[in-house]
């Protein structure tokens, strides 16, 4: 197939060169930001291609797609809004990842009809980061409202289903802010997710963090929390720094 | 009085030149280290002068000695230690400030006996890091077992006195392990100490976080942590980096 005919009205393609990969993008609907590219980049490699891997709140499914060939195994990308199920879907069509994904157009509360519980190895997760307060200014685009805004679930639904899904340490990867960092320590704790590994992300030397990475393991033991090297995004004159230019463009 | 009247059996004076002020030290005893001076400098600086500052855990008196203009106002240093609690004083004397610090010799669970409840706007902690397990290697010396291990307190003991002791947003400041943070976070919000801002500490470029310094508000809102640019100690030829260099030997 041609790869304008997989493109619908007011969608483009995206390359991460990177990881050799064309996402299907769409200002209108939803565009993968330096968030999920830095949530892939803080996944560890594998060689094992035996994993069960889900990405939960899969957008178009960027984050899992960016992962094809550092984890040689099969994923799972879950979306609850048709339209981006179907972009997300034909980007694997795309990059001929047809055997090594499986999309499903399903809301993560119905997760285990198609998943069964304590089966999964991994867990991705770029989840809506605003909690859908009655003064928080929603997207007035629905679809980007609801990737954005804890409009069809939240943090607490998140990472039960995280847990949920997961083997005993089995791992989970979340971004999030940081400014919700004890909501999030204290809801992994309530579904028995330990923290493990955190970096966070600071748009600019000197300023705060305003992503935060976490790798947790389902049923770890309480404690030894690693808080590794920080990424700084930009410098000063808002170029990107060596280390994320090579996440974008590769070496 | 002559300095050195002021010393007994293997102490001596050491000067922090970025804040104007000598401790007495000794390694049998008690020294302190990095982590005294990062937890000072941590502390925002303030000219309100009817403060009530409380130092828990205070050692030879360091942190709260090293904030004496930061912050113009009355700090009371409270050490278990007799030994370590004596050496306090006798800086406190050196530096000529006995009309601003009060030393006291006690164990902070009888600490409400001498400083009402509900009554301090600032608490400063430098508490022992490590949990008294029975397998942990603890220092022959028992000076510094007791300020490194959780032998005569624990982190449970501290929050809790940190809390009750602090005004309704009253701040409280603490240096500690982040292998440790999801516990420290349990145990904050056990207390109704709110995370507001967190600084990590890395040894070197490319390194893990050895340290955290935390500030949190009491009945403070959750939510809301700002993680500030964290401070790296040394470059990789070991050399002090210019930002820590100032916070020893001034500008």
């Amino acid at each position: 197939m041609q790869e304008q005919d997989l493109l619908q009205a007011n969608e483009r393609i995206d390359q991460l060169y990177s990881q050799d990969v064309q996402i299907i993008q769409s200002n209108e609907v939803f565009s993968f930001s330096l968030d999920a590219v830095l949530l892939a980049n803080f996944v560890p490699a594998t060689k094992k291609t035996r994993l069960k891997v889900v990405d939960m709140c899969a957008g178009n499914g960027a984050v899992g797609l960016f992962l094809h060939s550092k984890i040689p195994s099969h994923f799972t990308e879950v979306e609850i809004q048709p339209r981006l199920a179907n972009m997300a879907q034909r980007s694997v069509i795309l990059n001929q990842l047809e055997e090594q994904y499986t999309v499903l157009n399903l809301d993560i509360a119905d997760l285990y009809s198609k998943i069964d519980k304590d089966s999964v190895d991994i867990v991705l997760c770029n989840p809506p980061y605003f909690t859908d307060l009655p003064d928080s200014k929603k997207n007035p685009n629905e679809y980007l409202a609801i990737a954005r805004h804890e409009l069809k679930t939240n943090l607490d639904g998140v990472v039960s289903v995280m847990s949920g899904l997961l083997k005993t340490n089995g791992r989970g990867y979340m971004v999030h802010r940081p400014d919700r960092l004890t909501e999030i320590f204290d809801i992994f704790r309530k579904y028995r997710m330990a923290p493990k590994r955190i970096q966070f992300i600071h748009p600019k030397p000197g300023r705060e963090a305003n992503m935060v990475l976490i790798e947790a393991i389902r049923d770890g033991r309480p404690g030894g929390v690693r808080i590794i090297e920080p990424i700084v995004v930009a410098d000063q004159q808002n170029e990107y720094t060596p280390q994320v230019k090579e996440m974008l463009y590769g070496k």
